[in-house]
């Protein structure tokens, strides 16, 4: 699996104090927007540090809207259409996904779980299968059956390409419940990706530090039975 | 596949009379209901007639947000999961499907298209690979591969099971697409059974009436090539 | 202000059921419908008590999708356009809202708070401000201003009617921002009047239950201050 | 009015591009970007004009999705809370609006129509209208009225501010609607500025141009009436 962040909204946390500013201020916004992006001279600049005590407060009491400002365009690469159906479920987000009604699955593009690669008699069993898998594909393709209808034997373990844009708001939400030891492992490592994705950048590591799961956020564990990490609501209050 | 409607909002065309009603009226909503559901006696009720010359107004005029007050849920059973892919990727809607991570896939839960039904060779090949594809399955489980990891053999044919709510307006949107020759043959069926649905239900059935594909709508095929039912827009200028 | 619910989603509860039990079982939807929802013979349904065990954890654990299979239609009668702007600010709703453009405000038509209703000398003033407005309101429309512009003196005082419809999962969001004691007092009583209608029918008295503050659901007051009924996080941490 | 861009989506239509390539090609979307967005060199650089001969295309058939990943960010200054009202209906796009509950509202900060304006009798009794309306505002106040009970008095006519971030595919459907003759003459401007701020940028006049009332677009007036420019659907099939 690859993440790239391909692209994202200028001046990030910028944008969020401007329209966080603009609901209690009687200044312009556009005003306001010259106070943390000078046109010239960055001597009177509302500092880095006065803009994070904001966004502290805004994550912290929930109003969490003006994170809405700020989006995210990741490239994500050779995941499995069985994370990938798992991802587009998000419905807050704009997905562009290879399709396989047009593009032929090439060979060695399945994703292979650690726990098959990890097991010798697992691993055999799965790779066999998966030959098998592509030849019939191939062979079907061969007979005349059109692309859309021979991919029926294609497995979840086909790889997918996705272009994902999220705002920070649902990247906030979809990190509390996706970064959770409970959810499946490909779409945690997915956006732990993402998450690093955006602590690489020096001026995205402070959002990058947000993105966490729901546990740690709460102070406890909402799930009927915790990893360990934390405790439940009902392990707390005894 | 099957689909059947399990629930619907009561009252239907009522409702949306209701709402442009309010819109237009000085009148307060709670009243303007009771000239449509009238609490006792039907004497003075607004007639279906003029009911629907409304409605008609609105949908010829794009004003569609009124027919969001309607909503629908269906069962969808026994679709492809290349097929559900394709469907969840409708935001305006709510589904609840059958987990591959907790449900264990049962033989005979396959899809199979009518291009391989129809072709002996083909439905050979396909038979042959489901059945190895159901076998791998269940060795790599019985290895102790999870069966989060273990369905990473099971291909897009494999069935699943959906409950699906959409409202109306996004219902009318969905069909202009998916009852287009052109989308994909399954997803295709399963909209077309979801007008059927509505269509032998005596109160629905004008409903049904609006569930069109888009050059239906439009007057012209909106695509670069046309089926034949409807020239393109180029093909109309000429 | 007037709440009516006018009209919702039949078997509420057991639409919500059979969406969960459709992610985690091999079973038809349908076929686990008819457990909640017997053709025939009450004996052996799935009780209300196994149910709302079900709700109980689903809600807990922030499962809510399957909540939004359950929707709601509400009548809101005359609240102030200083209310209706700030409602339909919730975008996973649906509204239908009076026109100003196209429906005459009549005399009378004002909400008046609390505080000012209390005090003699800001009643007076009041009064003789809304006399005002809508002499000057009919005094432009008399010249020949058309109603889209003489509306621009009309105050946000001035009473407007909407029809909303809103998903449970949605409700129990806004209910937790709008029941809060420092939402804004007439939207605050728009959703407690929403709750009350749910109280008031015995099939939905239990999901009315849910319908909670935010602090309720948490265990603390995220706000930077609290009204006094849960301690802030800070102040929990001492 | 004043409408001003502040920040968007940097490589816009390369972005559009790049998603819509990767639905249908075997390549990564990471080598997708760099065939557009070269790290060195511009020599092979797919142009600008290949580049929209694809989005023509997308524009025309209707599969717009790819154009959500490019986003606006506007300050909106000055329009009027009849306006803003209107504005904020539009549930797919991110706003930041000033709040009458904490921002006190100062003299001179109110919106005009033309009607009024050009008519000396209208607009000696609208003038007088808002002096009052900004006095007993005060006079509220004064007697200890809490700000968001004496903002009742104040009217439509009242300035606003809001940041709104909207993805360009909402940003064409709303701009079909708004652009239309038939829509408020306030919110016509609004989104006539809008468009002029993507004019004025060299890298997005293009993408302004797909910027249309609906008429533009269908070809006819789905409207009732027309107001000249083309005929309604049924002048069309006399």
């Amino acid at each position: 699996m690859k993440v790239i962040l391909l692209n994202h909204t200028p001046h990030c946390i910028e944008s969020a104090f401007v329209a966080a500013r603009t609901c209690y201020s009687g200044d312009f916004p556009e005003d306001i927007w010259k106070q943390v992006i000078p046109t010239s001279g960055e001597n009177d600049r509302i500092s880095d540090e006065k803009i994070y005590t904001l966004l502290d407060k805004i994550i912290a009491s929930g109003h969490h809207s003006v994170l809405e400002h700020i989006s995210f365009t990741f490239a994500i690469e050779g995941i499995s259409r069985a994370c990938s159906h798992q991802l587009v479920r998000h419905r807050i987000a704009s997905f562009s996904q290879q399709s396989q009604r047009y593009v032929t699955l090439e060979p060695d593009s399945f994703v292979i779980p650690d726990t098959i690669k990890s097991d010798n008699q697992a691993k055999k069993l799965y790779d066999t299968f998966l030959n098998n898998s592509l030849k019939t594909y191939r062979e079907l393709m061969e007979l005349g059956i059109p692309k859309e209808d021979a991919r029926f034997v294609l497995p979840n373990a086909a790889k997918t390409n996705i272009v994902m844009t999220m705002n920070f708001r649902e990247l906030y939400n979809v990190c509390q419940i996706r970064l959770c030891t409970r959810a499946q492992w490909e779409i945690r490592e997915l956006f732990w990706r993402v998450k690093m994705e955006l602590s690489n950048i020096h001026s995205l590591k402070g959002l990058a530090g947000y993105l966490q799961p729901k546990c740690e956020v709460l102070g406890y564990c909402p799930e009927h039975r915790s990893c360990g990490k934390f405790p439940t609501r009902e392990e707390m209050s005894k």
